[in-house]
C-alpha cells in the first residue's frame, strides 16, 4: 500500500468550537492515525485576507490559538505536518503561475464566489484576490502533490476547480500534479447554543477550550425543543440540539434512556443538560489537558510550527523546482 | 538633490528592434546617466506568461538576448540594476497581497485589458492572470519604492492603477509606498520596413543586432512615399519612413539636403537608402561593438544578471519585511 498525501487547511479564526472539532478536526485526527496517509494541515492565513484584509490585527494571535486547539484535539506533530501558509512563499509563486492558466469563467461561475459575494455585501469583497481564492487554494493543495483533500460538502466546487487547474497544468506543461480526490466525511449536525449554525461570529459557540463554569453555563443556556415549555410537556429529542450532543458524548445506554424519558416528560431539560455538561467535560478531558499543557509550553508550540514549516517548505521548494523547469521560467 | 528611484521593465520578446531602441531604451540610458536617478530595469518574464503561457519555450533564450541588447544599447550595469522578475520571488508574494486589496472593477475597466482582450481573441487570453496583469505590475514597481516609471503613453492607465493600488495599501495599512510618477518621453515615430508599426510579430523589424548586408537589405526594401513611382517623381519626405530614420541618424546638413532634393526629384530613393544604411551602420557602431563583445562574453552577461538579481532581491526582501509587518501577516 503506498502512502497517500492528505492536505487540508483552515482559516485562522482563532479559538475553535465543537462544530469545528466534530467537523473537520476529528476527521483530520482520524486520517493522521491511518497508516497509509501522510497528513499536512495548514493555517490558511493568506486566505484570511480575502475577507479580512481591512482588519488583520488578530491574525497572528489567531494562528497560535488555532494550532493549540489542533494539538489539543489530538493532532500529533510527529505524525502530521502542521504549518502556516504565508511562511511558504512558494504558494504565492505557484498562485501567480496558476493565475496565468486559469480561465476567468471558471472562477466567475464558482458557486461559492457568487454566494459569498451576495452574503457579504457589506464588506467590499469584490476584490481580485477574492475572485482568485480557488486559484490560491489550488496552489495550496497541488504544491504538496496531495492525493486527498478532506473537505466539507460545501467545499466540493473548490476541489473540483483545483482538479481542473491541476489537469490544465499537466496538459499544458508536464504531468507533475496528481489530481486530488475530495474526502468527504460524515459530519454530525451541531448547532450553536441559540439554535442557529454554530459560528464564532454569531457568539453562539461552545469552544474546545471552554471548561468548568463557562462550559456549564453555555450548556445550560442551550435552546431545546421549543414546544417543551414546561417540565411536564413531553419533548422531541430528534429536533433537540442538546440531544445531538448527547449522541456524541454520552453512552449508548444513557442516550436511549434520555430518548425515552424526554418523550414522556420523565426527565427535565435542566437535568438533561447537567448530564451533558458532565459528559462533555469527561469527553474533552484529554483535550483540555493538552490545552493546558500547550498553553504553558508556548515555546513548544512555536517549535512545532517552525518544524512543520520547514518540512512543508522542503516539499514546496522541490515542487516549484519541477514547475519552473516544466514552464521553462 | 535626493536620488530618485526609477523602475521599468520589458517583456522578454528576444532581440530588440530600432523601435525599442529609440522608444524605451534610449530613454532608459538617458535616465541612467542623470546623476539624481537610481535605475532598476527588469525582464518581465512572468508577464510574458499572461499572453504566452501556452508556448514558453523561448522565454529563457529571449531573456539573454534582450539583456545583451540592453547592454549594447548602453545600459551600464555599474549604474543600472538589470534583473529578472521571476528570480525575485517577493514580487509574487506582493502580487498576492495586493490582489486582496484590489477591487475587481478597477481591473475590469482597465482600457488596455478591454483592448487586448478584443485584439487577441484567438489566444484564450481571458485568464485570471491576464486580468490581474496590472496588479503584478503594481507589485513590480512599488516593491522597489520607485518614484518614477518611464512608460509610453499607452501604458499610462497601468501606472494610474499602480498609483491607486499603492495609495490603497498606504491607506489600509501604513504609508510604505511612494506614489510613483509616470515619466513620459517623446518617442520618434518609426515604422517597420513595410510601413506598418514596427513589431517583431509582423516580421518587419530592423533589429538592433542587424549589421552589414542584413541591415542594408532591410533598408533597401523599406517602403517610401507611395506616390513616388519613378525617380523623376518628386517625393514627400514628411510621410516617408526612410526620412524619419534619417532624422535620427543623419547630420542636420544632410537631412536638409535630402528634404530639398527629394521634393524636386534630385535624389533617388535608392541613393537615399544607401546613405541611410551607412548612417545607421555608423550610428550603431558602438552598439554593435558592445553586442559583439557580450556575445563572446556570455559568462559576463550571466554575472551581470546575477549581480542585478542580488541587488534587486535585497531591496525587495526589505520592502516585504515592512509589508508583512504592516499587514500583520
Ligand atoms: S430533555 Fe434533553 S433531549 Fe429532551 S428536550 Fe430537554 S434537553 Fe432536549
Ligand atoms: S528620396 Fe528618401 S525621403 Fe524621399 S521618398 Fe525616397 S526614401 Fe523617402
Amino acid at each position: 500500500m503506498t502512502t497517500k498525501r492528505i492536505l487540508s487547511g483552515m482559516r485562522p479564526t482563532g479559538k475553535l468550537h465543537l462544530g469545528n472539532l466534530h467537523g473537520a478536526l476529528k476527521n483530520w485526527v482520524n486520517l493522521q492515525n491511518e497508516n497509509n496517509y501522510e497528513c499536512f494541515y495548514f493555517v490558511a492565513d493568506w486566505h484570511a485576507l480575502t475577507s479580512d484584509y481591512g482588519d488583520t490585527g488578530q491574525i497572528l494571535e489567531n494562528i497560535t490559538d488555532m494550532v493549540i486547539d489542533w494539538l489539543s484535539a489530538g493532532l500529533d506533530p510527529q505524525k502530521s505536518t502542521l504549518f502556516v501558509q504565508s511562511k511558504i512563499k512558494e504558494h504565492a509563486e505557484l498562485f501567480l503561475l496558476l493565475s496565468m492558466i486559469t480561465p476567468l469563467p471558471w472562477l466567475e461561475r464558482n458557486p461559492t464566489y457568487k454566494e459569498m459575494k451576495e452574503e457579504l455585501t457589506n464588506r467590499d469583497l469584490s476584490t481580485f484576490g477574492f475572485l482568485g481564492y480557488p486559484v490560491l487554494q489550488a496552489a495550496d493543495i497541488i504544491i504538496y502533490k496531495a492525493h486527498g483533500v478532506p473537505v466539507g460538502v460545501d467545499q466540493l466546487p473548490h476541489v473540483e476547480l483545483t482538479r481542473e487547474i491541476a489537469r490544465r497544468f499537466n496538459f499544458l506543461y508536464r504531468e507533475i500534479f496528481p489530481i486530488p480526490e475530495p474526502l468527504i466525511s460524515d459530519v454530525p449536525k451541531l448547532l450553536g447554543i441559540d439554535g442557529r449554525k454554530m459560528s464564532k461570529s454569531y457568539g453562539n459557540s461552545i469552544f474546545i477550550s471552554d471548561t468548568g463554569d463557562e462550559l456549564s453555563k453555555k450548556i445550560m443556556s442551550m435552546f431545546t425543543d421549543p414546544q417543551r415549555m414546561r417540565k411536564t410537556d413531553p419533548g422531541r429529542p430528534e429536533i433537540c440540539n442538546v440531544f445531538s450532543f448527547h449522541q456524541l458524548y454520552s453512552e449508548e445506554e444513557s442516550i436511549k434512556e434520555i430518548d425515552v424519558e424526554c418523550r414522556r416528560a420523565g426527565i427535565g431539560c435542566i437535568e438533561c443538560k447537567k448530564r451533558l455538561a458532565a459528559r462533555i467535560t469527561e469527553g474533552l478531558k484529554s483535550v483540555h489537558e493538552r490545552q493546558e499543557y500547550y498553553r504553558s509550553h508556548m515555546q513548544e508550540v512555536s517549535d512545532i510550527i517552525e518544524d512543520g514549516n520547514a518540512r512543508a517548505e522542503k516539499i514546496a521548494k522541490a515542487t516549484l523546482g519541477e514547475v519552473r523547469e516544466a514552464v521553462k521560467i
